[in-house]
């Protein structure tokens, strides 16, 4: 609790809310309800005052910018990927229980991530709307997301490799060629060939997944740089 | 303004905030720093805001339902459908200005629905969280959406489709047998096969939405019935 009132820089006053932000599914106990516990429902509530509370900070922070760049900006700052390294930045990824046993599990891709909107649901149910945005923006948006960095990086693989062979006049296509039925989760597996050559094989849970996750291994391999977008 | 007023339920303050929300991007026209003014960054942060008021309101209506759960009826609340029939309820859809000339565009389907989330986002800049939020359940979600109706109705054609062959033992096949570029967006085809014989087909501006509207379709001319989820 010292740790959780130490990133949230405010004593928790409804304790057992925050007692359940560290409990991930895995670990979760059901109660007299029969009813199984975990951070998932506060994690479903925190991941749409984050968005909402995002997407005011951008929508003041650029007056003269249109929805499709506000769109796309939020969606870079609240994804998997950049919430799994906030909540390592801010020492909330120490405090999450999980079964190790499991860790295989689909749900284990964003187990911090999910916790830190969790955390983002209990501050909102025990302090309100106006507490919550101000640690959203001060202690975790501000300190630890450079927007401007956001901005200039281009996350979609896919797209990079694309406009990369449009421009080297080179032909690129993508081939799903296997999809795994597991016990709890499908998954694809692509294969990106530039002109006959396969340059990149990618799996994950969806066919853009995989081959989002193939072009980041053609763009690796192929070496092909960051560019920072003109006037994003 | 008269009108925003009876439907907010209280005299707007910074009226030209409201002004935009009924501006689709048809007759936008551009401010002295080049940038076109409409709806839609309004837009863009009141579905935000609403996203948020809804999750809270279910998370505490339904105490003992797991996020997905929470998540599907969410989804259903203010898909684009609902939305376009809650601002035609209300009576802002008369409201909207747009260039009538240009509506075969894809902007046209979901016009009112993004006038309402425009005027949530516009009530929330001028009101803040706490008024926007009573605005939203007082006004929009208690009066008007019938959730008990939303949760028991199963707006997954598609889903429902294989249900219905399943239990039927049938086979049910999804093909998209075009995919047409258009000047502004994708139009995919797709035609659903119960066995052998072609019983649907359906358009959309993905293979998704191509797939449920021919499963629609096929659902309306089996006539299948809706059934109530069992413990929704």
């Amino acid at each position: 609790m010292k740790a959780i009132g130490r990133i949230v820089g405010s004593k928790p006053l409804n304790l057992s809310l925050y007692r359940l932000v560290t409990q991930h599914t895995s670990v979760a106990v059901e109660n007299e309800r029969g009813f199984k516990e975990s951070n998932e429902r506060l994690e479903y509530l925190g991941d749409a005052i984050l968005g909402a509370v995002v997407a005011e900070y951008l929508f003041k922070k650029y007056p003269f910018k249109d929805e499709g760049f506000l769109t796309e900006i939020r969606s870079r700052i609240v994804n998997r990927e950049s919430l799994n390294k906030l909540a390592v930045k801010i020492g909330l990824s120490e405090l999450v229980e999980f079964n190790k046993g499991r860790r295989h599990s689909q749900s284990f891709k964003s187990i911090y991530g999910d916790s830190l909107e969790a955390l983002v649901g209990a501050v909102y149910l025990d302090r309100g709307y106006s507490f919550c945005r101000k640690f959203i923006l001060k202690r975790l948006l501000r300190p630890h997301v450079d927007i401007d960095e956001v901005i200039i990086t281009n996350h979609n693989h896919k797209s990079k490799l694309i406009e990369w062979a449009h421009q080297a006049k080179k032909e690129v296509r993508f081939d799903i060629v296997e999809v795994n039925n597991g016990k709890h989760y499908k998954e694809f597996v692509a294969e990106v060939y530039v002109g006959d050559k396969m340059i990149g094989k990618g799996t994950g849970p969806s066919k853009k997944k995989a081959e989002q996750s193939a072009a980041e291994k053609a763009v690796s391999r192929l070496k092909i740089m960051e560019k920072p977008e003109t006037e994003p």
